[in-house]
């Protein structure tokens, strides 16, 4: 029998039901194997159940234990990091994106936040931070860091978005980063801000509290009471491990499900006011323009979304089994359903949600897809707890106009070409 | 009024419940406050209501977006690094701990994860990775890590703790990250072990799987055939990037609740046997002597266990209150219970367990503690979901004897001195 009969051979005896003819599936095939070249080369070597070659790095003692005390990422992913555009004109307030094509499951790395400043990553040492609670309180409090972890703590999975995900120009992305790598999502640890302002006492007519970051920009949001009284948390851990500078350290607020800037990085003041500060970042920014001229202001939550991160943009998939994976999430509660098309929206199925699911966190949705090899067009859509669906671009422009573009959720699509390319479907082909 | 006066009197106004008398509590003290002295300094300053000083960090512009496109910690946290035993004769087969006594949540992030290797840190390039699935099956595969990638994936936290945690020195340690840190928490994605095996296609009398790393002690354990269709993943995913080269890199096993070194790093190798391999790792190692001489062999599981990480040695606690945070795990299931003691014993009470109680993940415990100042030790104890509860040392080492100590799951005492310093109370005051 020749290498090539015997190949066929075993392929056709095997219950393959996710590779195709083209994986490395082998039977007497393994001596030449690891090290080696080809799925080609490995298909035809003759040694039946032999062990692949004994690779190099098995040959010699690896790296030492400690080596890192602080790990990092292996050599091989250098290119997974953030995404930063490079033709800004400065640096001090912008963005960089999440890698979200590169990630699985629901939790983000520490390492890989997205980040959007406003007046550069400031370097504060903890012993000298303190945080100030003042304005409509029976006493004021100036705490130290220490002081803020003498409080009982509570830990949840939240996500974090800014609101501009995606603006216009990122409408235009290559990526699943491009056009929504400003959301990310970590388990917080820290303190009810609720319990902190009944330490302070709070007078009758408190009804904003007015966060400010200890940054160039002091940056400024006002937030309305009953949040405050609610799920609102001032964080210092991230993932386990304390906050990184570019998320607040040493302190933040995180506002379950409100949008990214008021969730007050480097938090330094909370000022308890009757009235909102009207302040630059909830005036001449983070407002919607409407169509009929007006703005939308505190427009706090983040709506229900979704986006298939795998395979996305830049991806290229075989024909046969791919597995359709991605992301949802929505700032008012908790995920019921994701669907997904495979025909351009002609047809809907909803996919697998994977457990847990948790309120106002990320969730990570999954569809087996045979793919034929015709070209198409590939979509998911969010629905929450509140019966909300995420809508398409079509519907959203047509109520918010095309002004501007905080709070876009709609339905991303994703364009297979016929060689297996998938690219932008909000881009014309 | 005086200054000191004045103090007294806003003291006395607070609704203080958290923070005592010696905490930086101020009403008119702010305008020397922020980057200024003492507690002190700041409750005698005259201004009250204005906001604290401007520090140093908003009077320019912090560090760029981008300035790091893989976030590290804050300078300021440089101590917060894995543990690593600095007297060893050499490092190669040795391990480091993770920082436990530093943690928030359920999560360990990816850089702190605890290390145990047996012949150094391979450094894989993923391109030439195969793993071969041979033996009991209908048609050996050779998988590169795309194929891999192809399967239908899931993602689940588990934690993974080493069977030694705590050894007989370790006993002794000072800090819970020397008492137990050879346990960690992720979120793991990757493909069912199941799947992988069905592709192959098991032969009747497939029993075992044999799994083999590429490191330089090609780690081999046998895997008991049952675990492998049950929950067994094959994972190159953590915490939502892939696997750091000190987990495993680019592929490792994670079988939920077993011990440590059967999790096999960067797998290479699945052989279906019929019997077990009696591997290195599985006979001159990893088996618990026992009384009678006879040793206790393939001992997967890890049993219910808890640790209180705040306070713990080395911390130091101030009278009033104090909250006592800590993890609970069980090989077994969920964690259905933490009690508390702070009487050395006598009384114990429930703590809260943090949402969501994930099966075989780390769960994070609390109970609220105001502490009176008179010296006493304080304790944990876990049950899991199959109502086994975590036994005292004297009963562990009544059943097993003192001749090994694999599986050491025993009740941790933590002494707390007059002073409020914290101790390790197995060790003689």
């Amino acid at each position: 029998m020749k290498d090539a009969d015997r190949d066929d051979d075993l392929v056709s005896r095997t219950r393959r039901r996710f590779l195709g003819q083209g994986a490395a599936l082998v039977g007497g095939a393994l001596a030449g194997g690891a090290a080696a070249g080809t799925a080609r080369a490995e298909r035809t070597a003759p040694v039946p159940n032999a062990p692949p070659n004994v690779p190099e790095w098995m040959k010699a003692p690896g790296a030492d234990v400690g080596s890192e005390l602080y790990g990092t990422p292996s050599r091989f992913e250098k290119e997974v990091v953030r995404n930063l555009a490079r033709n800004l004109k400065q640096y001090t307030s912008a963005s960089s994106r999440a890698p979200l094509q590169e990630f699985d499951g629901i939790i983000t790395p520490n390492g890989l936040f997205y980040e959007r400043h406003h007046g550069g990553i400031p370097d504060i040492d903890p012993a000298q931070h303190r945080l100030m609670v003042h304005g409509l309180v029976e006493i004021p409090l100036l705490l130290t860091m220490n002081d803020i972890r003498r409080f009982p703590s509570e830990s949840h999975i939240y996500f974090i978005e800014c609101s501009g995900n995606p603006g216009f120009e990122a409408m235009n992305g290559r990526t699943a980063s491009d056009l929504v790598g400003l959301v990310s999502c970590a388990e917080w640890t820290g303190v009810r801000l609720k319990t902190v302002l009944e330490e302070a006492g709070l007078k009758p007519d408190a009804r904003w509290v007015v966060a400010e970051g200890a940054d160039a920009a002091a940056l400024t949001r006002s937030i309305p009471i009953e949040k405050c009284l609610d799920d609102a948390l001032l964080v210092y851990s991230q993932n386990g491990e304390r906050l990184r500078p570019q998320q607040g350290y040493p302190l933040r607020i995180v506002l379950p499900g409100f949008e990214g800037n008021m969730n007050v990085k480097w938090l330094r003041r909370l000022n308890v006011t009757a009235e909102p500060a009207y302040s630059r970042e909830e005036t001449s920014k983070y407002t919607d323009s409407m169509p009929d001229g007006t703005a939308r202001q505190f427009t706090f939550y983040m709506e229900a979304k979704s986006i298939i991160t795998r395979p996305s943009g830049t991806h290229r998939i075989e024909k046969g089994f791919n597995e359709i994976s991605g992301l949802a999430w929505s700032g008012h509660g908790r995920i019921t359903q994701v669907e997904v098309s495979v025909d351009d929206g002609r047809t809907w199925q909803a996919a697998q949600l994977q457990e847990p699911v948790l309120t106002r966190a990320l969730t990570r949705f999954r569809f087996p897809w045979t793919w034929d090899g015709r070209p198409t067009v590939i979509l998911s859509r969010a629905t929450d707890e509140t019966g909300y669906l995420q809508p398409s671009l079509a519907e959203l422009t047509a109520v918010r106009g095309m002004k501007s573009f905080y709070h876009n959720n709609a339905i991303i699509p994703w364009r297979i070409t016929a060689s297996g390319e998938v690219t932008n479907g909000f881009v014309k082909a």
